[in-house]
């Protein structure tokens, strides 16, 4: 990986782990706990592909700087979220950046290790959201994948987008910022100003037990 | 794979994928979200089995007609749903026939992988279930593992009973279907009658704190 | 793997899938249901330990004898629970034995496929504190790691103590009995005396929406 895309890795492994470390606070763990759920949250979009790639070992067993930078993220929330004026908003922003960030990242690296161009979008959408799902799975919190804004599309268009241009005669720095701009901007209005897509529309309730 | 077992393949990932894209309409999640849940739902089980034998890339990343079969099922639930007069009865009929088809298709790959026979079985019954425990735990629904009624024993039993008629000489064919038949008449009776089995008796409820 | 560590694994075994069968007998499951949940238990951390690192096939499938161990004790639990005082405090002891010994196993583990130190601390926490979530989230309980007590701490605490402890030059056999006792009595004396660390301290309520 060379130094943009490592730059990027970084940057979004800082802003998910602060994301994990935002629940963790909702959930009034200690400094340990911010520290795991953090590095689950900005390893697990990565770890699910490297594993679906048969990339082993996984990528943050090979670089001690990640854990590290994982670590400080986590730390700082633990120590500096209670000046925060919304915790959840902070939460809600951070993983919008990370969901950007990966997508592209995620994508890239598909391609880097040889999926095809479907593949790679397929990839790309899976490492932008499996960390987030984990994160609110382990914490029992309701996913942010179930909000009735726009999420999973962000990602999805983030890394089509991404590996479309990537086809066109462009440098890849280009489309890494075009795509990471793309996810980022759909994500963004649609947390600022509530952007939904169609939904499905159900019956009247009784079609459906309430399961809980 | 020969044709019949991707026949089965197909089916098993089309009913799946539909089951998750029931749940997505009780979530009233928008197309994209149907889509992705349907794809975790449907390629769940196979991909635990892969990455838990060491088959990567897993095999959804190396057929493009899959997700395409996964995102159609998912589209078709999205579209016309709602004239269907019970949605959660529909997910526990197309999750039961996924059920028993993925427990035998996984067992027969896990044998054809090399595994032994018993660890086939438990393979099975791991590839029957782990797309629905998925799907169930990342749209924060009650697991239909968790259900009163036989649910993880007709997996085991279609996958026991499958393995069982390979050692005989028996063409691999009738195997298959006998398998199916088996699985799917456990857990069709279990919905259908309401069939259980003993289950665990506690004693009065002060003997385990609340939880939740 | 020499007879120490085999044993030592086998204790941590039975006792996580007699832990899951203890979670399997507050939801009233089935005997069948008991195996599955005391095996995800029992072999969840070894499971994702084994992914991150790339050992496939995985540990459990390529020694019989573990499923079996794993089944006996979850039948155990089916048969015999009903006497247990209180499941719930079973639940917590059998889990902190687990705890500690796979701590410790895990990190051993780790450094035996060449991981460097600090990715083996890492991969003993993982270890320890997979196989319980994966029970937790999968019966749709309250992930014992988010209790007020100390938890990931006695995990980390473990294997950094291992860890630690190999570099000096004792023998091996010292420094695994110390890593588990250190494990144990962290997590022992949280359970037994309440013991936990400084959470962060939350402003009011209305800061953070109530997302459930």
């Amino acid at each position: 990986m060379d130094a943009a895309l490592q730059v990027l890795d970084l940057l979004g492994i800082a802003v998910f782990a602060a994301s994990g470390a935002l629940v963790a606070s909702r959930k009034q763990l200690d400094a340990v706990g911010f520290v795991l759920i953090g590095m689950v949250t900005g390893f697990g979009g990565g770890t699910v592909r490297d594993l679906l790639l048969g990339r082993t070992p996984v990528f943050w067993l090979r670089q001690p700087e990640l854990p590290l930078i994982a670590a400080a993220a986590a730390l700082l929330v633990f120590f500096f979220a209670h000046r925060v004026e919304s915790r959840f908003k902070a939460l809600l922003w951070a993983d919008a950046v990370g969901l950007a960030l990966f997508a592209v990242l995620g994508a890239e690296i598909a391609l880097i290790a040889g999926a095809e161009a479907w593949a790679a979008v397929l990839l790309g959408t899976v490492t932008a959201t499996a960390g987030g799902i984990l994160r609110d799975v382990i914490c029992n919190e309701l996913p942010l994948i179930l909000r009735k804004e726009i999420y999973i599309t962000a990602a999805a268009a983030a890394a089509l987008g991404y590996v479309a241009l990537r086809l066109a005669p462009l440098p890849r720095d280009v489309a890494l910022l075009a795509g990471i701009a793309l996810g980022f901007g759909i994500r963004g209005a649609a947390i600022w100003r509530g952007w939904s897509l169609p939904a499905f529309k159900p019956r009247p309730a009784r079609d459906y037990p309430d399961a809980r």
